[in-house]
């Protein structure tokens, strides 16, 4: 087992790295820069190291530096966390080359599922679906009417340029392609001063449903079900849970077989997580693999009792997983609390916090890294608080969530917790049955 | 189901009850004395009356305005937590003569359950096994001598005057019984001016092991397994767990049925604790009987997923419990912070917390009524916080309760967290192996 990992990351994942750290009996380095010198995981690490200015570029991104950390506190592994470093292939193979573990996928597998369209063909082949398509540009309106009889409709044309809605067209029935293909290629042309159009299977009503996997360096790997991201502004995760509401045991069964086979054609080790789209009919599409831990994993941790961290650590270190797979014993959720002002379009609202509580009791779990006094700085990040609440039925998690977000007391600055509680109320919301575009006619008036 | 609950307690199990009451779309009403009034049970509940001064006799324990709090402010049911009038017969059938719901035993329960000698009639009777020995006093050596042949050495004579461990003798086999009945005769004559002696069975490398029950009025009773509160000093808990290191499948089978069998016994409705001494030949001998939610309710909370409190106001307000046994699925462990100088005898230190910051992360639940710039009032129970940690197996309870315990900041007070992290990395608690008298070897210097 390693001695000392080196985090190479701030916030709240790092000191969540650090706590499981300590309970494997694993020293810390933390390293921060200059904005972030009072942070918690500066303060609860056995050892830090000040990486660069406040600007992510010059020091959470800076491999140099963070390899010079490495060296100069003799850890043997580091642990990325997510976002930053954690899917650099470049940075996975320097660390191979300095003798320190990485604890994440190898250069290989990020690239393999980095580049989309690399990571969509390597899938296809595995057997996994993914969404049906034309491989890169259409040739002729014909060509297109053709694939869409094939795929069935409805279909979606996209500008290969595109962007914003614009450039795009569902056709729900062959009679309906022409003018289509059409006005999405006049409306190309003149937006983009590029007509190429491709065509995809067009998802109804989708949910976003992603698999957690771990995988080891002996081909094993276990599923631990589903998390339900569906709740999202502008493709920002707001609220997690899990099981999801429109997934029954056979499609877990299905999709958790598909990511296993996913992960095992790239031959995947470590955490990771295999995202797809659920359309209304219940069928399921590749979108893309993560090959690092998930902001949201600790939904994954209340239901199953894995400790994630732990188990990416176990696996770095040579250890085998199961290869059973594990299913949700209870009921989960998460909210991402933001510095943001929900009422003003979730502006960032960063600050110092003048006063501080966080909620507690029977089925509540606090991820956070701020606390009384802190200042939050503008360079990262808004999150400040993942509040996970977990329960024997949805129904009980919904108003345990709502009872914890009544509890916090965050002065001095704005958060996400009105639009939260706002959410715990929502008709919709509670029935289970919305999609990802729902926030899109969500009121966020007078939070 | 009931509209509004009273809640006729302080500290951290009024914001425990709060919690659920808030969960269930349940309203709440706070009491509080004078000394009260800054305190988070009185903020979160949704109406608060004040019952009196500081002290408890003309506030929490002050029927009158209780009741006249319930009737002011319609609540139609009283929570009375723990301590205080939770197991006052009084003031059960006081509620009961005004139309309130008392959310715990009958009067006739409580009284069955509080006068010791009455209840280990009333459990003997029952078929639970219960500490063998004389009734009442002997009156001879001879007739100790045949008495202790049928119970089996070793046994204990005691000075039914006695106390702090006077008049006491152990006596491992019948040629020694002379010496010891002559012994604790005049050590007990000259001590308390009463030489009066009885005589049980010694339990040998006692622990304190105790069972959940929850009745329902149908006659239905549930049991949830054990905690293990061997962890005493003075006989004051500090540390509970669950499961028992000591206990086998077995022997919570035969616990558990007899814990059901002394709850039958007395027609006992809602949550309740039968406590046993359990010997090292694994034998179980009952104690008491604890009509109301104890304390340490957290760590079954976390191994069953049941909300006890939730239970206690559904039998309360006629639903049913299932009848059927639940066991441990996971691993928990509860340490009880207190406000008081674990290096100077323990000794209560309350006071202004001037600075806070609770422990988070996985499998970590705080239950606490304090915050940061709140002053605890000298009138009261020095527990400020109870730290509940669970996991998959007794060692990464261990670990993870040492790292949540340093991940404390309680600045302006002392508090017992030094001694529970000490009692953490201590060899003899890491075993398992240890009895209700640990704590008198324990070393406390330098905390």
């Amino acid at each position: 087992m390693f001695k000392k990992i080196l985090i190479a990351n701030r916030g709240e994942i790092a000191l969540r790295i650090i706590r499981t750290c300590r309970e494997m009996g694993i020293k810390t380095v933390a390293v921060y820069s200059v904005a972030d010198r009072e942070s918690l995981h500066v303060k609860f690490a056995d050892e830090a190291v000040c990486i660069g200015p406040a600007v992510s570029r010059q020091s959470y991104l800076n491999i140099l530096n963070i390899i010079s950390a490495a060296e100069i506190t003799g850890a043997d592994a580091i642990h990325p966390g997510y976002g930053f470093l954690s899917e650099n292939a470049e940075f996975s193979q320097i660390c191979q080359d300095y003798g320190i573990k990485f604890i994440g996928a190898s250069a290989d597998q990020i690239n393999a599922m980095g580049d989309k369209a690399t990571a969509k063909k390597t899938m296809r082949e595995a057997g996994v679906p993914v969404i049906p398509g034309s491989e890169g540009l259409l040739n002729s309106i014909e060509e297109g009417v053709e694939l869409a009889k094939q795929i069935k409709y409805p279909v979606i044309l996209k500008a290969t340029a595109g962007g914003g809605g614009r450039g795009m067209r569902i056709v729900n029935k062959e009679s309906e392609f022409e003018k289509a293909w059409n006005d999405a290629r006049n409306e190309a042309g003149a937006a983009f001063g590029n007509d190429g159009l491709y065509l995809e299977k067009f998802i109804e009503e989708p949910r976003h449903i992603e698999i957690q996997i771990v995988g080891d360096q002996y081909g094993n790997v276990s599923h631990l079900s589903e998390r339900d991201c569906s709740i999202q502004r502008r493709h920002q995760k707001l609220v997690e849970e899990t099981p999801s509401p429109i997934v029954s045991p056979e499609l877990r069964e299905k999709m958790g077989a598909a990511a296993i086979k996913g992960a095992k054609a790239i031959a995947y080790e470590g955490a990771g997580t295999v995202e797809f789209l659920v359309d209304k009919y219940g069928e399921f599409y590749f979108m893309e693999m993560n090959t690092r831990i998930q902001v949201e994993h600790p939904i994954t941790e209340e239901v199953t009792d894995f400790d994630l961290i732990k188990e990416q650590i176990k696996v770095a270190a040579g250890e085998k997983v199961s290869g059973k797979n594990y299913f949700p014993k209870l009921f989960a959720m998460e909210c991402r609390i933001n510095a943001e002002d929900p009422g003003a379009n979730f502006r960032p609202n960063p600050g110092k916090i003048t006063n501080l509580h966080f909620p507690g009791g029977h089925g509540v779990r606090i991820d956070s890294h701020v606390y009384g006094g802190y200042t939050i700085p503008p360079n990262y990040d808004s999150m400040i608080a993942k509040v996970i609440v977990s329960g024997q039925s949805r129904e009980e998690v919904i108003t345990r969530m709502k009872r914890a977000l009544q509890e916090f007391v965050i002065e001095g600055i704005k958060t996400t917790i009105p639009f939260h509680i706002r959410l715990m109320d929502d008709p919709s919301f509670n029935s289970g049955q919305f999609t990802t575009k729902f926030l899109e006619g969500f009121d966020f008036e007078g939070l």
